[in-house]
């Protein structure tokens, strides 16, 4: 922790430790006034900054641009439309060329300023301009501040395949004011808490009784209670990231818990029906489900599990769920190896596994059972 | 070395060691037979090869898809144009759809069968899908056999700027059959023959008198000179690569000796008018040159770089050459730090420097005396 930091006890920073790729995520309410320091903290000597924000965070994007410029740094600035479909070849493509026209090098640094569709494509952006440049995420949502800003996955979208073409590609610090919330919807906001649950549910028993006793000041957006929890989920986010980096030995898989249902359902119903939080809480009751199903966790947990999400205002059910379309989907899921069926899966609040070769119809009953 | 391959005195196999990420260059003459063979021994269980190849070397690619077929794994081949324009943001995209629909998941493999272009292309693609797949390179040209397939440069260009895009991504093999070569032109052969040289300059003063020695029967295609000389090349640049994987130390950025001011001739000619094989023995005499200037070298170094290079029938001046437009491209080059010019520069044959913030008027007198 870093002693300048610890000394306000309203911010914090969490240290993702990745050898020579090691980064620190600054949690903090209020505080783009130290956004400037930090940067140089982490960076050093930064001649340009290509700072690529979401149209919709505008004047915050403007705040942090200022902030940088102060330190006499080059600021460029791109606004790309919100939503999905930014992440494509196409604006992949228009914002390699617009850092060329900027006169971008080796040494510049690619701001990221948005939620994941920007984090994600900025990331990607970074990650191949150059065969890799530095990036920052300063992520303004809370699903960007406890999932994707986090951990160095970045990517775009092939047609009807999310996050088909990416990179991993660690950002240098992410910095996370819960004040660049300010003016998101609250369905946005209560979709992030979907994968703040999924961090106890997966990891950590302890934070889950936690939520279960703060989810109503969660809700309401306590500045205290919400940096405790966004500070939990990137604890265990870096630990699981620090285990395994490239998701090759399986244990970064535990933090698609409940994801290739949820990718099943947005799928399914459209990009854009439910918000990717609100499909990961149905998805994650159907993978809670399916354990139960299988043998491998008694029923308590999906009723602890369901009363935190509802305590959260988080959708439990999806009943226009397409259930014939969903499976075909499911086998195309990146994560399938060989065309066999793989879930994660809780044997407890706290704990998942990989299942293997799961019996499709096993899984249809589990999609029935929340529509 | 590979012992079944040792026992044929044709055959070598020289190993690029970087850690978890090694792997073999096979060379050999008219080895099609035994392909299947080595990608299994280096990629174990495929179920789904997609090989990508140029246009203008179906026969040959057809010949490999056949040999892996043998071994009962799915093939899927895309061809793409010949030519650098194939190197593009929408050919890119193309690919990525095509695997998409061509069922490619994690453990799928992809085969790059051609020259630097396809090896580029293919290579960033298989870097980028799913965050990542494996790939084999297979160069059908002495450029591609003696530097773009070895190293894990990958990447595609933006209008006006070369390999402005891609990512550090190591193949799982390299497989070089110089029977491969059988139908490419002359011109493009010979071109070849200036990253050869090369390599002999930046780094192996013993390889040098070789090809000073035997350039006539390299010119000529002789079986085991050529063999001799791709391993040579192959051996410098796994040297380098292995030193300095990510181009972070700078010593990686000893084979671009002569690039600086070939990628200038390249971009102010257009592209296509020159060979890039032929702009890089332009840009080591511009090179050699800039460092007696400099009084870095003597001029000995000029004089045998120059018998070389004529005894490979390569061009050693470009009488065409826009000198006023070639110093603003050398400033905008990806190698340049914060609009410094730094070059690559001889001391003595078998080794180089790389010396920074050198006067503009210093090169742009070098460029003349090959002008």
């Amino acid at each position: 922790m870093n002693s300048e930091l610890a000394s306000d006890p309203g911010e914090s920073t969490v240290s993702v430790d990745l050898g020579d790729r090691s980064y620190p995520i600054h949690i903090a309410t209020g505080a783009t006034g130290r956004f400037a320091a930090a940067f140089a903290r982490s960076l050093g000597d930064v001649s340009h900054v290509l700072l690529i924000y979401d149209a919709a965070v505008e004047p915050w994007a403007e705040a942090l641009a200022a902030q940088i410029r102060v330190e006499s740094t080059r600021v460029d600035a791109a606004a790309v439309p919100s939503g999905e479909p930014s992440k494509s070849i196409a604006q992949f493509g228009q914002l390699l060329d617009w850092m060329l026209d900027r006169g971008a090098d080796r040494r510049s640094v690619v701001v990221a300023v948005g939620g994941g569709v920007i984090g994600d494509l900025a990331g990607f952006v970074a990650a191949s301009f150059a065969r890799g440049i530095r990036f920052v995420q300063v992520p303004t949502t809370l699903l960007a501040m406890v999932d994707s800003s986090v951990g160095g996955k970045t990517g775009i979208n092939l047609s009807g395949a999310k996050n088909m073409v990416g990179a991993f590609w660690q950002p240098e610090l992410v910095w996370i004011d819960t004040l660049a919330m300010k003016t998101l919807p609250d369905r946005s906001y209560l979709s992030g808490l979907a994968e703040v649950v999924k961090y106890g549910v997966i990891d950590d028993a302890v934070f889950f009784d936690y939520l279960e006793s703060n989810a109503k000041a969660l809700v309401e957006r306590d500045p205290e209670v919400l940096r405790y929890a966004i500070r939990q989920s990137c604890l265990a986010k870096a630990r699981v990231v620090g285990e395994d980096e490239r998701e090759t030995s399986g244990r970064r898989a535990i933090l698609n818990y409940g994801h290739t249902f949820a990718h099943a359902i947005e799928a399914t119903a459209g990009y854009g029906t439910l918000l990717h939080g609100e499909a990961v809480s149905i998805g994650m009751q159907m993978a809670a489900s399916l354990a139960i199903r299988l043998g491998r966790c008694d029923a308590g947990v999906l009723e602890r599990q369901t009363e935190v999400l509802q305590a959260c205002r988080l959708p439990i059910t999806f009943p226009e769920a397409d259930v014939a379309a969903m499976l075909p989907v499911m086998m195309r899921d990146k994560k399938v190896a060989h065309g066999k069926l793989r879930f994660i899966l809780p044997t407890k609040i706290g704990h998942v596994e990989l299942v293997g070769d799961v019996d499709p119809a096993e899984v249809e009953t589990a999609i029935r059972a929340h529509c």
